[in-house]
């Protein structure tokens, strides 16, 4: 694993408040890690709403499998996860092992089976013995307390190189609702989320369809518009939970997302899932830079983004950047195969402001040197203009760096 | 660009026999390089039928869109090709380039400027100065002898560790006609060619008709199957010139690629296409493995491409390959990305014949130690067996190094 932490983590770490009606706790259970916490119980109280969305893979791992046959209840008690071994392309083994975990954790937590979410993270093809649960989840479940997320989001990370935590706190009603999230990355994240988990936890009351909808809708300008690699995982799962508690506090009950009531709360949840795609972001493996792809004056929205996101995954743009390279031919090149409507004669690209490339050709005021010196900060920001009509995206990456080929050419030896 | 050639290089380069109607002249024209070649001129008799095919780049290069207009005429009398600057998204100063360089070759051939082909490669964005070709064109034609394609094919490379040729000869009727071929790469190669110049030279006598349908038909299985990096340049180009020379031999004239009389000229004409896109694999920029992914047991052969291209462009499963490490897990990942139907709990995965996966799940004979040493290999054959159907298709591509990293993150500077 990664001994450095990535120059692109956040500064400082936001104080993660208290969330009525979650406890959480953290183990070593040796699935693979040594010396570090490898599995996370969070418990929640009665009458849990709960959302996911799940990576798009044909070939999605057992936990995923899990999770989309239990969302249909709508309620949760208890979310499992364990970092070391994704549980994934292991066929009935893999099937009997989170049925097992679930087994556990229903009896430790006294809920049923069905109200157990699991998420599993690493290694791809190799058995997870659930057996190492036994105990542990018991053990878990009494230490749980209201708390400590950063140690959670710690216990779920793999290749990353800091944990990723974001919260805010709204207005729902009259009452203050608060919503936190954690997540980890940090290769193999492509749209749709890639080996990416996600956890969201609320108080506020909103029914699981409710939950469901603001979830959907807020991952496609979030975490779905990040991408490291372009790899999909077969783990990818971001679920919510929503317990409802600050109804005591006279927030109302909400039922459907297009409630009016509902929008500060929206903004506020969109921005937390912003914050942890960015986080990922930021921790792509051997990432250096951190990059913001804007293509502006494309046919419509979704033009701009699969071209945005062809530029995004383009190791010839990545691996530019990491180089400290305007090196705009190459966006030109990944626009043009992007397969979406373009004119190369009408197109414009800047770096981090400075205008290199309009109307088909170099721009006539760009000077290298200038360039070259902005291309040196850890953030880079390309914008491209196409000139062909309003559609506008933006999406997120990162550099291509050796140490990402380092990472990903020792990762099981 | 590299100093050491390619551990991947063929071990034995062809002698490359003459082929009536062509003549062959390089020169240091100081495009961009110093001290070696950067300007091919190929003169071709009066006659001679021409083939292309192109990048789908929607921000093609100015000589892309030249040969693509020309292309309608059928006819060639010569073929101009420059290293060291693509003459891409350069605008304006981009078509005046072409056109001027056209009109410098036609008046040194002695031809009209609508037969005559342009290719480039190498940087994109920078203007190319065509008076640079001025006399020195005018000396290539007089000093162009019918023969040294290796000399031809040195010319033309950028990234490049090797020349690349290959050749056949075959009868066709009575007579025996010769192919020869020559190719660049090296990165930036993707389906539809990408970085990739290559231009195929032979004195059987094809309508330009018949000889556009073989090149397309014959690009499907080989240029069209080699990726290096999925991304896709403004710049390839394939052109096929047939001088028909032979038919004073004897060779019978061809007028449609279907005429039975072609059978074997076909299979040759397909094999040098296949060995010079199978060069290209093993000259990918920091190859150190050439990897060839078979996909069977799919539900069609075009879905069997798509899911053998995303294992083919998966970073993951390409520096997995650089660390000799036989991640299945993450060809899983890629079959699951690629969108395709595919049932997880059928799939097998083999690497160099040893089967690691089979149905769903890791094979309980599978021996780490063996495969390991089986990694060591410097080509790797990954085979995925589907078990739905009966599609079946093989892609070419290499591995993911740090050297890659390196090349591209310096190319410009």
């Amino acid at each position: 694993m990664s001994s450095s932490v990535s120059p692109l983590a956040p500064k400082t770490v936001p104080d993660m408040p208290v969330i009525a009606g979650v406890r959480l706790a953290t183990a070593e259970a040796g699935i693979r890690y040594k010396n570090r916490t490898d599995v996370l119980l969070a418990v929640m109280d009665k009458g849990t709403a709960v959302a996911g969305v799940f990576t798009r893979s044909k070939c999605p791992s057992a936990p995923v499998e899990w999770c989309r046959a239990k969302l249909k209840g709508g309620k949760a008690r208890a979310l499992v996860v364990n970092s070391g071994n994704a549980n994934a392309f292991t066929g009935k083994t893999g099937r009997a092992s989170t049925a097992l975990t679930a087994k556990i954790a229903a009896k430790a937590v006294g809920c049923s089976e069905s109200e157990i979410f699991l998420a599993s993270t690493g290694v791809i093809g190799e058995p997870l013995d659930a057996t190492k649960f036994d105990g542990v989840l018991g053990r878990l479940a009494d230490a749980a307390e209201p708390g400590d997320y950063l140690a959670a989001a710690k216990a779920i990370m793999t290749t990353d190189t800091f944990p990723k935590v974001a919260t805010a706190t709204v207005k729902l009603g009259k009452a203050k609702v608060t919503i936190n999230g954690m997540a980890k990355g940090a290769g193999m994240i492509a749209p749709d989320m890639a080996t990416m988990l996600s956890f969201i936890f609320t108080d506020a009351p909103l029914a699981p369809a409710a939950l469901q909808a603001l979830l959907k809708s807020g991952v496609e300008d979030t975490f779905n518009a990040v991408t490291i690699d372009g790899d999909t995982s077969t783990s990818d799962t971001l679920l919510a939970f929503a317990t409802g508690a600050a109804a005591e506090q006279g927030a109302p009950k909400i039922s459907r997302a297009s409630d009016p009531r509902l929008k500060a709360f929206v903004k506020a949840f969109n921005q937390v899932l912003a914050n942890l795609a960015e986080q990922v972001a930021r921790d792509g493996e051997g990432a250096r830079k951190l990059v913001e792809i804007t293509v502006e004056g494309a046919k419509t929205k979704a033009s701009a983004r699969k071209i945005a996101m062809s530029i995004a995954n383009s190791p010839l743009v990545k691996t530019a950047i990491a180089g400290e390279d305007a090196n705009w031919g190459r966006v030109v090149m990944a626009v043009g195969k992007a397969g979406e409507p373009a004119d190369r004669d009408k197109l414009s690209i800047s770096f981090n402001g400075i205008r290199v490339a309009r109307s088909g050709a170099r721009d006539p005021d760009y000077d290298e040197a200038q360039v070259s010196e902005a291309m040196k900060a850890p953030e880079i920001a390309i914008r491209v203009s196409l000139g062909l009509g309003k559609g506008r995206d933006r999406v997120m990456t990162c550099d291509l760096t050796k140490e990402y080929v380092a990472i990903n050419g020792d990762y099981r030896s």
